[in-house]
């Protein structure tokens, strides 16, 4: 089959490999029909991860069934099916309180698998002709009649529209909220379609790039532009001087100021100014545990120079983590069933699996209009 | 009236004051029978805040009411009452929420006020014969029939058992949880007390003072000695490795190591690494917004280095703050009447406002055996 | 003033009556502006309640506070404000816990008080030039800016928006959810619309007046109409078979089958049979401990015949009762504000004080188009 | 193998029949160690559901893995399991929500499947030497190393624990709560087991047992002796007129009032009158969509004549339904290994499975002494 390979630092390549195949009785075979390049295999890609040359990109899948093992019951063969990018086994500890993205089973020895991950277990990605889908009957979300017609949005359930969702319900948004997000990347963006969708009444995204705070614009979001690093004082202005109800960050550890030096702290000190006294955050934007190339002596050991100070004083809270996207694909697949979410709004570019390494290129260089690129392995 | 008046870093005393009195139709008066001192008033009397000189401590009272504002509709004259520490008006946005910790009335400019506290608004303490009780209807707790022969379990409704028990609520702590607390001291033990009565199944108590982890012990906790530094092994060695199910941080910016230096981020990282991902964290130890005097330069500005890397990965989530004291007063009341808390176990000294002098002297050294004072204005 | 005083079953009159004044300290009083007439009023004007003659009719009520009491701190004279038609003295265990339409303290003896409504106290209406308005810190919803410009939609916060939104809350609606709402008079379309404003995937309002069935639609719900008796079969045939997640009782006791017969059980085993299992029910349509007027037997002692067994069998839960005006008003508000709602699509009507008469007949007969009624004191 | 096989009404046998085995690759093979008698069992045993002669009983099972499919991951052989009653599959819509008491998988048509139960799948009972347990990896609850040792204590995991704490839960029981419990049965008795564990006040259990009421007082509840109809009088007594906080009913369709006469509604009802308004009331006690053979015609099906008005009016919520005991079992099990609970307090008789006879028949007649009889099918 054909696959989006790693080699190395900003490079890839799309190649013949073995076909992916069934290993266990509860796993499936999926031919993928649509694979996203997320944010996150940026990080791999720039080598900035331990992710291994050879192997295989590519956590955001949806596609057709075309072969079960022997002990799945739910899933069928010729089912449409649209991939949580973490891994669960459906019966550990944490999967049981739906805690998926921190499966115990999946990858022993951490809390969490994924598809073509660093650190997150022995699994291929997507980004590829075919799929092995281990428990199967657990993780495949079966896609409603209208799922092919509606492909590039049902696409987005497999990761990023469950984690901007995710940033709002670890924020805690509620009905006649106001909200600010941090990032007007695709995560940011589907944080702020999230809460819209969950009825707050102010939304306020924080970003540089004139095209993304376009979409955001036109989702019914304010823009901020925090070009010349005046964001906090925008937000204050825009809530009577008491800053948000919640706040989100989807940024993550690579975060920069207006003249792009990367400051690890800079969005979660901006969340603790601008959220209110008693306000929630909600972290979805990565930070790692260590980053030896980093410049900031504190980064290279995955710490911040926090403010805890005005957070305690403040009486805030923080939640973090990757989403436990089965905790939220049912409910955001029906929206999309009914026409009331269409996340395919965010999808600047539809390749072929061949035009993978311009792609990751041009995504990589945040080049003006690349926001969200779908591969169709198919075509 | 006498009172306990600061007079500078280290320094108090107790005289003659002109008596308190009712300033408004919704105050009432209350004749002090129990005020306790509360670690909290150690930082003022070390001088590490702005609290200013001529000012009166205690945010831990008990007494009995003397008089009441023409517009005081259900407290009555000769109502035993305790009075949460944090007063609140009961109208404002975080009031009608039940953040009464965070009254946006009651020290305008500021979400929050309290009784003789730095940075809390004009309200003067009650380690003295009399106190003015504002918005009296919504902040006195009335007690029930035995409460002259429980006084010295109900007063700790005012501060330190709501808080601990705050703690638990952050953490998030639920039957059959095994929690971690980091800190014995008053509002450590009652974190321990309370998750206890909420049906952890495992607490752990982390400190050095072996009187304080003796009270521990006590109260069915397993105690952590930290005299050689080696919590964060012996927690994990607790819970199999993955760490405790929720951590409850009552320690505070001023945390030590155990060469007695202060480590501003010691507890806070200690918690990340002992608390499994997914768990919960709560703070109820102080952090403060700038500390000019501390060595550490980031504990200046009220910063700490944090290991956010590994609190993300780990999906953890932080709550923290001054206690919502009136969100727990009323059924922890309950437990004390039904005769299931008797809080006053950790009551080492029992004393006459006179001896205010020494009890603080003695409290401020942390010197062995002087866990809680409370002081008998009336005796 | 001019007020609209009950004379006896069916009869009103708008006359002249003492003018409503300040009685105690935490008072103000109010000129009304808006005044809307309510379907609970129709219980009271058809002589099916103990309401005395001589009373005042009127618990949806805005208007501006031209006097304060002497204890009145935040609200000030100028102020537009909307009131809750519940009445909460803020200081009480329920009031405390946000639960201010059981308020223990304003109809002494009873959970919970209003404005000119039988059996909740001895408060006047609002269908009139003035209104006293009890601890008014409490209960004046001070209004925002643009309150003048969008009277009539924040009118709308005083009862039937949040307690269309209570039913909501009762049956746990969340984002994605399926809900079924019995009732397409004012208060099922204020459900119904914030089932839509909560993100629910799909919204049934089942009715037979096709005029309220054509405003459901408007809004975004699908309308189900029952003139048959056959929205049982229409709800199950439109959620696969299983019934929606949730379900709402906007009726109350006097619910009708197809052939305008009272079925007192008609709604609640329709719920049963409609709402899937483990799914939830909010009922916030009244119903009364005892109608001796009523036909059918265990109405005259406020029972119906329900059904137990399949609402044990199927696990679901049911939320009932008065909304807390207060839990929600503030959120909605924001909505208002920030053009993200605008109730005032139900009003069919908006009339002088002067012809409340007409206005009362027409809307207790359901006449064809007299969907609501707002009364404008001042014009 | 030996099993305790259904004959008809109120005749069982204990008798060889074909042993039970592996049916698929996620099924394991268990040796039962331990199986109750359940009070559902004698709704079968009494003949008045459509449990099939020749069915094999026991929802209650503890017992060590003897064999496992191939597609089981996690379960061991050698592993000492305890079963939920309910069997769940692990990746339906309700078993992802931790709803595994709605199972749509398990018994297709249905949500809810049960071993050796009336309408609750194909599944036969563990009253036997060998158990297949479908779905195993989801279902088996594997215990700590104490197992065989608090055997007894762990086998209340698979059913009763779980289902009084499910009481507490639906009533929405919290800290300091005041608690009243209709039924000294294991349920009910564990319910109040669970309201104590959760650190409630105050504990009322209902019953006309002696011996059941003396069990309640010993576990620190109070009991209350209905013995002449006067249950609601002595809870207003003791709860100030208002009613408790939280009721549960363990009693079901069959409750009797003191004269012994079924009266359906009579818990239900008198749960109504004695929580106070805005209060909670949990269902675990088993209602019937019908039942022929009741003398009431309301019960034929499955109705009640329910105090509706009363209940709206006081604004009280209701939760019903088979707990979904996977959503408890984990944490009862830490209460357990952690010696915090040790629900074994209530077994009467421990018989090996040869004495069943004799046990059907005690337990049914309520004789003196017959609280909770296991079984042991290895003695």
């Amino acid at each position: 089959m054909k696959a989006v390979v790693y080699q190395g630092p900003h490079a890839i390549e799309v190649k013949q490999v073995p076909d992916a195949k069934i290993e266990k009785a509860t796993d499936v075979l999926v031919k993928i029909t649509t694979s996203n390049i997320c944010g996150s295999d940026l990080h791999m890609y720039e080598g900035r991860t331990d992710f291994a040359a050879g192997n295989i990109f590519g956590h955001e899948n949806l596609g057709v069934v075309i072969e079960i093992g022997n002990a799945v019951d739910r899933v069928k063969i010729g089912d449409r099916v649209c991939l949580p990018f973490n891994i669960g086994c459906g019966f550990c500890e944490n999967c049981e309180r739906g805690l998926t993205g921190y499966c115990l089973t999946a990858n022993p020895g951490f809390a969490g698998a994924a598809y073509g991950f660093a650190g997150m277990g022995p699994y291929s990605g997507g980004q590829a002709e075919l799929l092995r889908v281990p428990y199967a009957d657990f993780n495949c979300l079966v896609l409603p009649p209208d799922a092919e017609e509606k492909e590039n949005d049902y696409v987005m359930l497999s990761d990023i529209f469950p984690t901007g969702y995710h940033a709002t319900e670890l924020a805690g948004v509620q009905v006649g909220d106001s909200v600010v997000v941090y990032g007007a990347g695709p995560v940011g963006l589907m944080a702020a379609y999230s809460a819209i969708i969950k009825g707050a009444s102010k939304v306020m995204v924080v970003d540089m790039h004139k095209d993304r705070l376009a979409l955001a614009e036109k989702i019914g979001a304010i823009p901020i532009d925090d070009s010349d690093g005046s964001c906090v004082e925008q937000v204050l202005a825009l809530t009577g001087g008491l800053g948000a109800d919640r706040g989100c960050e989807c940024v993550g550890y690579q975060c920069c100021d207006h003249k792009r030096h990367e400051i690890p702290n800079l969005t979660m000190n901006n969340l603790v100014k601008t959220v209110r006294a008693t306000g929630g955050i909600g972290v979805v934007g990565v930070f790692i545990p260590q980053d030896p190339g980093a410049q900031d002596k504190l980064a290279q050991q995955g710490q911040i120079a926090f403010d805890m100070g005005q957070f305690w004083i403040k009486g805030q809270h923080i939640g973090t983590g990757q989403a436990n996207v089965k905790a939220y694909n049912r409910k955001l697949c029906n929206l999309i069933a009914a026409g009331k979410a269409k996340p395919s709004f965010l999808i600047s570019h539809e390749l072929p699996l061949d035009k993978a390494v311009e792609a990751y290129e041009n995504f990589d260089a945040r080049n003006d209009g690349w926001t969200k690129v779908v591969l169709k392995p198919g075509k």
